[in-house]
């Protein structure tokens, strides 16, 4: 077998080979669009489950609004149009026929053209508040709180398996308000609930922010963010939340009336998550080795594979096997007992370990006779024996251990590579020696984002929310600053 | 209020009229596709959750594929795009601009078509088929099992909520195996999680069967599907379960080695049910009042009104409503106390009549001094005043005698419309005058099928799969016959 790139000597490609190599995800023949594969599948349907139950939670409903946006509903949206809407999947045509010169060949039927062409989903803005205008008249009718989970479609030029692709899954959210103030909390409420999923069961620590002028969603008056940081020192964007003003409900003439009759524009929310959260996941945790998974996110969270020579010892270890197993699903742990008899133990270490399963679980029949088991954390590769009686326990503990300890570590790493600079020397050296993320006073100016942007690759990542106001001086322009932005390259 | 339209009076208008009064879908501003609003979705969620967990417990697992086929995948599997494939939305282009003569319009920018269009999927055999390829060497590979949850887009022209749209939702699940005897056991076994389904929670008696020629999926070598009956006596297919014998994995070369080394076209099978099912749950159990939930399926399976004058009846009613409702809970019941101060008792009782919830309890102070409250079953629309003291046990027996009395009354309207007719003439008469099903005697040709469907609009629903041998001869043609088959107007 050959050997595994490591992060050390190609960060892109262990990444890429890794997201394979674990059966995450593969490219399609489609240009940019991506097969996801039944375990990375698995991991998305748990982060499915925890986000969509806390939406809930918090009073949203799920339904589904059509795929395709007619482009005229583009143009009454300006300024979103300006953003990535253009970069789209464009249906021109709604019927193939057989060339009539080639019978094993199909063409684009040219009766068949579109009277009006169709975009495939970029976002559902645009349909949602043309659906929304119908479903409000009157303040009775607000709060909506709705989010939807879809497929969408942007025409990425340079895709990567779970970064970037053309398709990708994900959830929006779409809520309506009658008051500026109400449709705020609800922004920052929703990034609440991204950032307690990523910190919580993830165990990938984030960044609660605001975006600069130019990295906000285009229709959006504010674009709060969480900002994770990769194992190479790079941001990744894990969720935005937009509070949009009355920007839609103006494209799309959607007014309701007060308890006092006068009509008025709605206020706006959108929020999202995508399968991109599969890249962070795997980026903050993965070693050389493969996957590590967050217990509370592994389809599998405990592996056990027989040790034996012989059918007599195969019966003699499956019995503890299948014991341990039950005892394991009744404490809510998932787990796959391997008794595949085509490969060797060690085959099976290899897989779990590629896989990223939080706890291996070895029974051999002299371990057995001395009632005992092998147990292999996959976070800190540690080995230890322990009494078979009641190592479900011990296993639960674990599970604890290891969501929190992948969480401390990556907080650690991330905390060690925040750093505050003052001058724009330092940071272009620092940033290029060590990567990483930088607090730096910057005076606001799309200019001097731009102009940091051309010279060394980073851009702001985000104003935190808990960034303490601190008078200083932009370290390009020597403009006055009223606190500290994040700056650092990004996926 | 204008009166709602009955059945008898007009049954498509009748189905229209529920499906966007009951707050389940309507019509969007994209030709054909629908909105699923967030009751309807709630709906199609608690359906999903019981499949899916059906699926994985029958072994599969799920992924996702992209939603676009390039052409030439279509043109690969010759027999496909010759069905349904061809009334598809094909993309040609990747970008909009900036119209140069009318700056607030875009316009499809020439430069950037496609080499090769792409189809959005209107199933997904050739992509998925096109993947298992590099996945399937040997026989250990096999089986793959394989389910997807996914929209796809098939331009209908005439299209009605829920039974007909270009744009649905639905699951597809693709397996793979070694063996034609091992693909015919999935493709049977599926039908039957499909019948289970239907009948134990959708409450909907179906007709297992085999499809005959012309209604055959294009790829398939066998299309088995489960057909129910509608009020108003159409037939309606609910899910179709398809042996697909090697047709995919020669169109795309899928072989594997098996045991001996021997390479082997893979045997597959296909099978589906979709959005449309909500369509069925709505025309098998609904009144002229409103939805009729089966309790399993049902999103709000009690409504609790309270019923006061004064602020101190209101905390009166509302102490006995709030414990019933954590009562119900406790044993798993979802409950909705509404007490909107808005809306009076009689609009409440009436909204979930129209939203089919199952059971409505009233609570009001002078039920309420005797120990009493006011239970209206949907099904029935039965009233009764019973014991406060224990009635969440009566509740919960009531939600097993709803599911149960929905489907022994589907299930008896259906047989009662149900029957043997053995001359043509007395299979038109009754056809016209009392709709239903027709179990008749048939010679197994295209024609005579043809013949019937052109005359009569009837067409053969399926060979049903407990159909008992019986020698006659074809009602149409005089030719002989092995079984009779299921003919009626479909939906």
């Amino acid at each position: 077998m050959a050997k595994n790139v490591t992060r050390e000597e190609d960060y892109s490609k262990w990444y890429n080979d890794l997201v394979f190599r674990a059966g995450l995800a593969e490219n399609s023949a489609v240009r940019g669009c991506m097969v996801i594969k039944p375990y990375g599948y698995a991991i998305w349907e748990k982060m499915q489950a925890q986000l969509d139950k806390r939406f809930k939670e918090t009073g949203h409903q799920n339904a589904y609004f059509p795929l395709f946006v007619p482009k005229s509903m583009f143009e009454a949206e300006e300024k979103n149009a300006e953003g990535f809407a253009k970069e789209c999947a464009v249906v021109t045509h709604y019927r193939l026929k057989t060339d009539p010169n080639d019978k094993t060949k199909l063409i684009v039927d040219p009766e068949a053209k579109l009277e009006e062409e169709l975009i495939v989903r970029p976002t559902s803005e645009a349909i949602i508040w043309s659906t929304y205008k119908g479903w409000i008249q009157s303040y009775r009718d607000l709060p909506i709180l709705i989010n939807q989970w879809a497929n969408v479609v942007r025409w990425e030029m340079r895709t990567r398996l779970f970064l970037r692709t053309s398709e990708f899954l994900w959830q929006e959210g779409h809520t309506a308000h009658a008051t500026k103030a109400e449709a705020i909390v609800e922004a920052e409420k929703m990034l609440d609930v991204y950032s307690e999923f990523a910190e919580e069961f993830m165990a990938m620590p984030v960044i609660r922010g605001k975006k600069g002028e130019s990295e906000r969603f285009a229709g959006a008056e504010e674009t709060y963010c969480i900002e994770a940081m990769m194992q190479d020192g790079r941001a990744l964007q894990a969720g935005t939340s937009h509070f949009l003003g009355q920007n839609f409900a103006k494209a799309f003439d959607v007014k309701f009336a007060d308890k006092e009759g006068k009509l008025e524009h709605v206020w706006a929310t959108s929020w999202g998550v995508s399968t991109r959260l599969m890249g962070a996941l795997v980026m903050t945790h993965s070693d050389d080795e493969g996957l590590v998974l967050p217990p509370k996110l592994a389809p599998i969270q405990v592996a056990i594979i027989p040790i034996y020579k012989s059918p007599e010892e195969l019966t003699l270890v499956s019995e503890a096997a299948l014991e341990l197993t039950s005892k394991l699903k009744e404490l809510g742990i998932s787990v796959k007992y391997d008794d595949d008899d085509n490969r060797r133990p060690g085959w099976k270490f290899a897989e779990y370990e590629t896989k990223g399963v939080p706890v291996r679980v070895a029974i051999g029949p002299r371990d057995l006779a001395e009632g005992k088991v092998e147990l292999v954390r996959r976070d800190t590769k540690e080995k230890s024996i322990v009494d078979l009686a009641g190592v479900e326990h011990t296993i639960a503990q674990l599970m604890e251990d290891i969501q929190n300890n992948l969480f401390e570590r990556a907080l650690k790493f991330k905390n060690d590579r925040i750093q505050k600079v003052d001058t724009y020397t330092e940071f272009k050296e620092k940033l290029e020696k060590e990567g990483g993320f930088y607090l730096v006073h910057w005076d606001g100016t799309i200019e001097t984002e731009a102009l940091i942007k051309a010279e060394t690759q980073a851009t702001i990542r985000c104003i935190p929310l808990d960034s303490p106001e601190e008078d200083g001086v932009c370290m390009v322009t020597g403009k006055p600053s009223k606190f500290r932005v994040v700056l650092a390259k990004a996926y």
